[in-house]
């Protein structure tokens, strides 16, 4: 049977859509989004809190979650937080219109993958979608990320579609054939690799425009240690534009609208402080597709108490990365190392860019197994791009960094992402609170544990507080004598110093 | 190797600990745990937005998320909202301690779990303790919870750890040996069948101590329910007192401290709009346990668009309750019934008290369909009791509610839980707003979809505003003319009245 609503009810059928005057609170709340409402409005318009409301203005619209209070906005008024002015190009005091938001229609789909089913192509791009729309919670994304940790769960072809939808549903690049980037899955203390490679690449004419990404567990991702001596956010113009003129760039990826998807799912993995590896390969090839990129080579660092620990789950992610490359026509190298400590000496976004800049400058203070990874990886992307002969790549990326051609490519990026051009590595200032741990005999270190340098470098406030973090006075294979300091702790935070070295008590196998 | 802390270092360690004066802040923010933090705090401490705080006071702490404010709180001050106010004894501009939050032990175990593994008793045990301890955040409780959905995940030993965990952690009670109890595991539009029920077990000298939920996804709760006549929150031991004066009690198991984790965990699966079912048996059974429950009916009932719709799944549930029920030596019977529409013809707190009410009074206008599965679940129960013989029970409750016995019983309950002994069904309340929808011509009405009525009575405000919901003037098997109003809209609320009617359109399979 058939009813319906007669014609003048269906002329009302617009009055759940009300307006209030929006008026800024100065709240810093993170990622809620969150709307505060007037007890006598909410009473007036069944509004609960709780409740999910839409806000549009301008052909533009988001959904926030409803707070209730009768001091900070008066009736008729609604309020903001400062996050949401922001990120919104919203005016103070406007009269905007509200409704009540409807539940996203991906749900169906995020239950589907809940019951361990897989998705297609639509309903994989429905929740992509409606993610990067902001029409789902926070909640709403952890029930659909959570089942990725189990590997039953992971169907090739349903993370091909989730690479696919990200990279579409954002901006994308062409820089033409010849583009070449370089990737590290990370979570190996110091291993800063990028910025010596990129400008070694550039510097024989091979365009590599490099995004980064913040960190996500780690004490420093490759964008908060450029930031320390450059602007890392740029427009998507403007990063042709500095393309254009340096064959490179060097990134924060999450300033771009490039795959905006990834950078809200790894707000949620954050959370847990480990990542689904196949989310993890989602995140990069999607970039790398919205970026166009052509030649590609991947680092896998393999260590104890790294992101990826064993040489079993190095394969599994390589299978991945091939089985993305193929399907989106990258050609693509997968370079699969073992560390027994961190790489470099500097752990956290100050501290690794000196590493990184003593590197280029040539400094005698360098340290040679960050340059020895750096100028392997570089070798390798030359040989690719036909730059290099096959088994010539190491030392074609030598010749440039040995007579300063990288160095004056990595100037010339500096000058371009509006840093000083004259930086030099001893300007990169570190955190004023140190604190030196003193050997108590003598010996030799046999390896690092990278889980509790990150675990120090988290309470030492690294990477928010730029100088924060540590410095291996002596690295994997050193000696040392008995009242040596072994590595240094540093800190803008007094507090966060203070405990670090409480933390430290309970630690008593950094050093083996 | 091994290096320490020199013992004046060993000292300080205490120093991350430090004290602020607590000020609330006029807003009210539903279940998440805030505190606000001024500027200059915050950074002479190094604390940053989203840190986790612990708060300390009286041998009670609580964990909280950073946000940092200039305005709503002062230096030497913090801000915590209204909510915690009302949750917890904490008194306005006392200088308490402050520290960072250490990462929740269970955290290992989640992480276990999304990978697909089985818990053993000491890691589901770890989890609960730090949920109910507010050691771990929503999104780490949803990522514990995900898993749940898949019914490949489901492990019995591990359920039945979970049900002792969440039992455990929580109030506990022994009313001896003749205990029984009724549950349905519902998401069946009206089915109010408890508050008839209970009153006529107990009318036998039976004790039947009966905590119910408010809703999770459906138009009311039981508690919602009784809460339009009479109280339903209170404390362990009132709780003793009601049920040593009337052999029952009627309250919201929430207002106790029973299986409090379980409340925490409906408040995650709430968003998705769906339970899964091995946490829905979970909750039944460890609020079973904590009550001393010995003998149980379980009433499963099936209906297209409720919350179990197939035979199949029924059988599965069944399967777990009877595990569990071995498992704690709980004598039960699961009965699984097919519906085909709503039963009793009110939908939403109030019109459904309405509807008991009336079935108590044996009221002429009263809902058949609702009365008799009370009877016969009311049956069940005194033949499991021995109160009734073997297919005698029916005849038995029949008998009580007739001759009004139940109806007294109800008053005295009604009066125990501060309620008004002299109610009347008349006099409960229902929205002033109301829409009656018409047939377009004549007809019988074969089934009532009863998804769309759920989500009706939703949009019309229900569980939240009680005078909110649905009447079906027409019930299933009943026929009706061209200008018969088949159902009544009410709603508390014209905003939300008018959302319904909206919504209404675009549902043209509401009866069929």
């Amino acid at each position: 049977m058939k009813y319906g609503l007669k014609k003048d009810e269906l002329d009302q059928k617009n009055k759940h859509h009300f307006f209030l005057r929006v008026k800024k609170i100065n709240i810093r709340a993170g990622s809620a989004y969150i709307i505060l409402i007037n007890q006598i409005d909410a009473d007036r318009l069944g509004i609960m809190p709780g409740d999910e409301l839409k806000l549009d203005w301008e052909n533009k619209s988001i959904e926030l979650y409803t707070d209730i209070s009768s001091d900070l906005v008066k009736e008729g008024e609604f309020g903001l937080f400062l996050d949401i002015f922001d990120k919104f190009d919203i005016k103070e005091n406007e009269l905007l219109r509200l409704s009540f938001a409807k539940r996203a229609p991906s749900i169906k789909a995020i239950y589907k993958k809940l019951r361990g089913e897989v998705l297609n192509f639509n309903e994989v791009y429905q929740i992509i979608r409606d993610i990067v729309d902001r029409r789902l919670n926070e909640l709403e994304i952890t029930f659909f990320v959570a089942p990725s940790f189990n590997e039953k769960n992971i169907d090739f072809n349903e993370v091909y579609y989730m690479t696919k939808s990200v990279a579409m549903l954002g901006d994308t690049f062409d820089f033409g054939d010849m583009v070449a980037d370089k990737h590290s899955t990370g979570g190996l203390p110091g291993n800063r690799v990028t910025p010596i490679i990129i400008p070694i690449v550039a510097s024989y004419g091979i365009c590599i425009p490099k995004t980064s990404s913040r960190s996500i567990t780690s004490p420093a991702g490759t964008a908060d240690t450029l930031e320390t001596i450059m602007n890392v956010e740029f427009s998507s113009d403007e990063i042709r534009e500095i393309v254009k003129k340096n064959n490179a760039c060097m990134v924060w990826g999450g300033a771009l609208k490039l795959a905006p998807a990834d950078d809200i799912i790894i707000q949620i993995t954050k959370e847990l402080g480990i990542e689904p590896y196949s989310k993890m390969v989602v995140s990069v090839m999607a970039k790398k597709v919205a970026m166009g990129i052509k030649h590609l080579v991947i680092d896998i660092p393999v260590a104890k108490g790294a992101k990826i620990s064993d040489i079993r789950t190095a394969k599994k992610i390589e299978k991945l990365f091939m089985f993305l490359a193929r399907k989106f026509d990258i050609k693509t190298k997968v370079i699969t190392s073992k560390s027994f400590g961190p790489i470099g000496r500097g752990i956290g976004p100050s501290l690794e860019m000196r590493d990184v800049m003593r590197v280029l400058q040539q400094k005698e203070d360098r340290p040679l197994d960050l340059e020895n990874k750096a100028i392997k990886l570089a070798g390798y992307i030359l040989e690719m791009t036909g730059v290099a002969k096959k088994g010539k790549g190491i030392e074609k990326a030598k010749i440039n960094l040995k007579n300063g051609l990288a160095f004056q490519k990595m100037t010339d990026i500096i000058n371009s992402q509006k840093g000083d051009r004259n930086v030099d590595s001893e300007d990169i200032l570190v955190g004023k609170y140190s604190y030196g741990y003193v050997a108590r005999k003598d010996g030799i270190v046999k390896a690092i544990n990278n889980a509790d340098i990150v675990e120090l470098c988290s309470l030492l406030g690294a990477p928010q507080l730029k100088g924060s973090g540590i410095y291996l006075n002596k690295n994997v294979a050193e000696k040392y004598k008995e009242g040596d300091i072994l590595f240094t702790m540093y800190s803008e935070s007094e507090t966060r110093l203070n405990l670090a070295k409480e933390a430290l008590e309970k630690l008593d196998s950094i050093y083996m």
